[in-house]
């Protein structure tokens, strides 16, 4: 059994994250902190966990972390830099679901996030969490970036095509909707019920922190320069992400339904859907699963790709548990055989 | 008082007629038609009516409906086109609410709703009723074609931007998100709570008959040739729709925010946002309001517009009162002061 | 035109006050204070009110309060009493729609609310503002106390049972399902979309603060003793209490739906449904309307009665406003003439 | 490994059964029925089991279904009981979730279900599947009729007062509240998200089937006469079931906490919650675990629990699944160790 901790159990991303790992075969969750609710049972807060988590929220140490052998940062930006040095000298692997070490330029990490960044050095040295581009990366990491929800969506959608080439990589576009519990579980009037349901609107048109990292990792594989607009929204559900993606062709193209099913034909959470579907976020409720679509041009070259995962599970605590599985040598997709709830 | 019919007055968009009709100073509400219904008392079906409306559905007769000054029809595709030949030869004037008479093009029109044409020789008659475009022609209308809900929430959002010649017609993008009651009052499995809350998914991605409408409006203001992609999305909330639409400038732009206010300083219901907003959908529940923000582009040249309507008024009922008004020699806003209900 | 201010109007009870007041034919809306946001546009804040309110929040000052003819507390428990009786020695009308004036005992009040109340001395003199029971005395109040929302739901259900003495009022139950909106804007993790939707839950069923308010309404009509049980619901929506009721009958009773279509025939806000009815608390979102039907005894002798209304309008600022037209000599029903809005 | 069919797999509690059946450890889904899908892959119906489930709806004959160990019907009322001798008569086990044979008096049975019951002579074999009252029973069934959903939340929660004599059985009432999922799949008005998002309704106040059901399993551990009034609620959410429930205590009871934690302290899927709770539906969406908070009366001497169950899992598929591990002999709690999903 592996020894894991997790530092910030607190939140939606954190106690999805407790969901997962008390059901893992091969974990044994052994310290959960969290310093506002330190000494509190964590079935407490989160009665879903009642008789399957019986343990107390600890004060983040070094020293109890330590005796893990992994351990999960479910914190805010800009926490787990400042631990993750030490722990790595101590032996311990680290997944950090915040974007800490997502990003691989310190200046521009700065720039989005407002502050400087704590330990620099080790920003190359970690790993983009992306198991469908990175896996053998992953699998021999000590530190693994783990993917913001957007980018997950985003990349997985876009990927395909540039790879092979086949779109003018500097007019994308990614019209994106995601459910609330992306803003997470801090008290704030706009996420309120009464804020937030029955409406919709487009939050950061000006620019989002998910701007410069989905680039990143359109630009690490593509040979022409990646231009973006990238627009999110907020949408009166709880989970889930609806990528749709625009990408102007830059060439015929005879199949991209093929393309797509021949790209992801070995991933276990990667779902091409039948040509022509039209993925709902809801049937990816609760599983690590990114389920896309492709649709042919309507209107000159412009393909359209429809891509949705849970922002809880796949763009943030399932896929840290796929990044442990391959850290830890374990089967990539023990622990994560969920069906999504439906309805 | 203007005497005033409504044909098929069970559907949402039809009791959204009767709730702003009921309320409108100069109407008297004479006849409302059901098939299914007649002989029930509209209240019994709508109790939010009871008090306010005392008489029952009848049968849908001409007789009946020619003794009203104006006719609306609140009814499926192809349903208007059957008796708008008869009620315009008794001198009734006409506002059709679906799609009959929105297409100029009859066989354009056959081929995206599967049906021929009833009355062709009065397409060219008929006047699209966007008052914000054809307030002149409206007004001296004898029959009028209510805007469908997204052409409404599209067209108003670039057509600041064509007419001034500032964009690249042919790559524009509307990305856009709709309530559920956009499915009407049918009952069908993809509309229940059960299926379309708590989920997200896009819809007709292959084409949509608003597609050919929203491309007419908007070429009928460009000297080049518009091509349109179009993606509609289903949205977990009952009202509201949110049009967010990328455009690429053909050349620098001072200043984007300035020609959008002056495009509308003078129209009663197109409010546009201060720079930089971000417009809800609730902002506009219940009222005949479209609000409109514009965002400088993230990269390249893609300007960013940001349209909400609700689609029961402004992208309905609403719009075909503000059509009434004008058709009748009325004030524009008769009966249409409402404020959005916020929460 | 009367002039009418506000304080307190960044709240959900002060926007819905607001949305009301903008609309009303014979008020001029003169000051909207607001500490927090005082220099700030309203209609910044409340979108919804763009084009109809062109005033900004102010600071407030019993001078400033002075100069309207009454005065709206739309405020958090505590704060009216601390204004109200400068503002009346001005002659200035108030109208509270808090607490602070609900509960004659000033002795419970404390108890409940957790201190000492400012102002005991017009606790005698405040009229509590149920116009279906104290229309001529509100007609000529100087300081109202507009009931609670789950109050003005529960007494205007029991009330016609209780004046006529037919039943146990010992053993009253009242299970009342409230929208969220009834939490208020404030940010509170409780109330975000992600902890309350998709969720229904009891609440403080060891004691609410509206259990004493309607105890005492309900003891001013009743020669027994009236012992409730009153349990509230968090219900996943925005607006609406649905008032679940059950009393024992103590006789037979022939006729329990004339009972109550007599005690509310003249009643321009109080609905009367036909027998075997289920009113929905969308009947009312948005109207100052309650909604009562009556069930015979499925068992035994306990009778069942449905009430409805949005807590919002009815259950606070249509209430207040129908109070206003009262105590200012308007038409009781001047500027409520809505229909709820549906779907 | 066990074989299993189920009939009527297109339904929402179908569905459910599906996702609890393929993740279980010890079962085989051999054959899933539905007449009117036939021939289609069971994952272009429900996508979530995409990856999980490859098999396609096949027509429901007892030749294929008899070479199951085990039925499940997840019909509608009235489809089970046509099929089920012929399956005992071939060896099969069955379980119906539907009501076929959950009331014993088939007399009593026709009132309510407006049908002649086609197999009375099997009603008295039948178990009636609350594990938590008859588990040696169901151990030893063929047929096991599965509790209604209001049932099993209300008779866990009335029954240990009951069991203790502490209650006056004649004046039970039990105040439900339901997801539009309990309405099932098919296409109807009322469970549309327009017609039942944002509002809140009682319906059958006159009367429900599931009335007889839970006053025939008080009254099997009631030495008095039961009597019962209740009524259901429409609650706009997906899942759950929130019931509310008032007794009539006939004496002074010390302890009531520690009755009901004695009562339920060896089972596997009943949640005492520490006293003064309240439980939320969401703390078990997904999951098969009932939770139940007990209140000290707040007059005179009702007291008041709280139960509340996932629907579809405890009120269902899941408790189905109980069921049936104990009816084949394996653990009871296999394949239903699953954490609800919060948020």
């Amino acid at each position: 059994m592996i020894q894991v901790g997790v530092v910030g159990g607190t939140g939606y991303t954190g106690v999805e994250l407790l969901r997962l790992l008390v059901l893992h075969p091969e974990v044994e969750l052994k310290v959960v902190t969290s310093r506002s609710e330190s000494g509190r049972k964590i079935s407490d807060l989160y009665p879903n966990l009642r008789g399957h988590l019986d343990i107390e929220f600890s004060d983040p140490t070094v020293a109890e972390l330590a005796t893990c052998d992994l351990v999960f940062f479910a914190t805010p930006n800009g926490v787990a830099m400042k631990s993750v040095p030490e722990l790595l000298a101590r032996g311990v692997k680290v997944i950090d679901l915040a974007a800490d070490f997502r990003i691989e330029d310190a200046a521009l990490w700065s720039e989005w996030y407002g502050m400087e960044h704590a330990c620099p050095e080790l920003l190359e040295e970690a790993v983009y969490g992306l198991p469908e581009t990175s896996r053998d990366k992953i699998a021999s990491a000590r530190l693994v970036a783990n993917p913001g929800c957007y980018p997950t969506a985003v990349q997985l959608g876009f990927l395909p095509l540039i790879k092979a080439g086949l779109v003018n990589t500097e007019n994308l576009i990614a019209d994106t909707k995601s459910g609330v519990s992306g803003a997470g579980r801090g008290a704030s009037v706009g996420a309120l019920l009464c804020e937030a349901s029955e409406s919709m609107m487009a939050y950061k048109a000006g620019g989002h922190r998910h701007h410069p990292e989905i680039s990143q990792g359109l630009q690490w594989f593509s040979e022409s320069k990646v231009g973006l607009t990238f627009v999110p929204h907020l949408t009166p559900m709880i989970r889930g992400i609806h990528a749709t993606l625009y990408a102007p062709l830059n060439q015929d193209v005879d199949d991209l339904q093929a393309l797509f099913e021949d790209a992801y034909k070995d991933e276990p959470f990667v779902d091409v859907m039948p040509a022509g579907s039209h993925p709902e976020t809801r049937s990816v409720k609760g599983a690590n699963t990114c389920r896309i679509a492709v649709h042919k041009p309507q209107n000159a070259n412009t393909v359209i790709i429809l891509s949705v995962i849970d922002n809880l599970v796949k763009g943030a605590a399932g896929q840290a548990v796929q990044n442990m599985n391959l850290m830890m040598g374990l089967e990539e997709t023990a622990g994560l055989n969920q069906v999504a709830l439906l309805p």
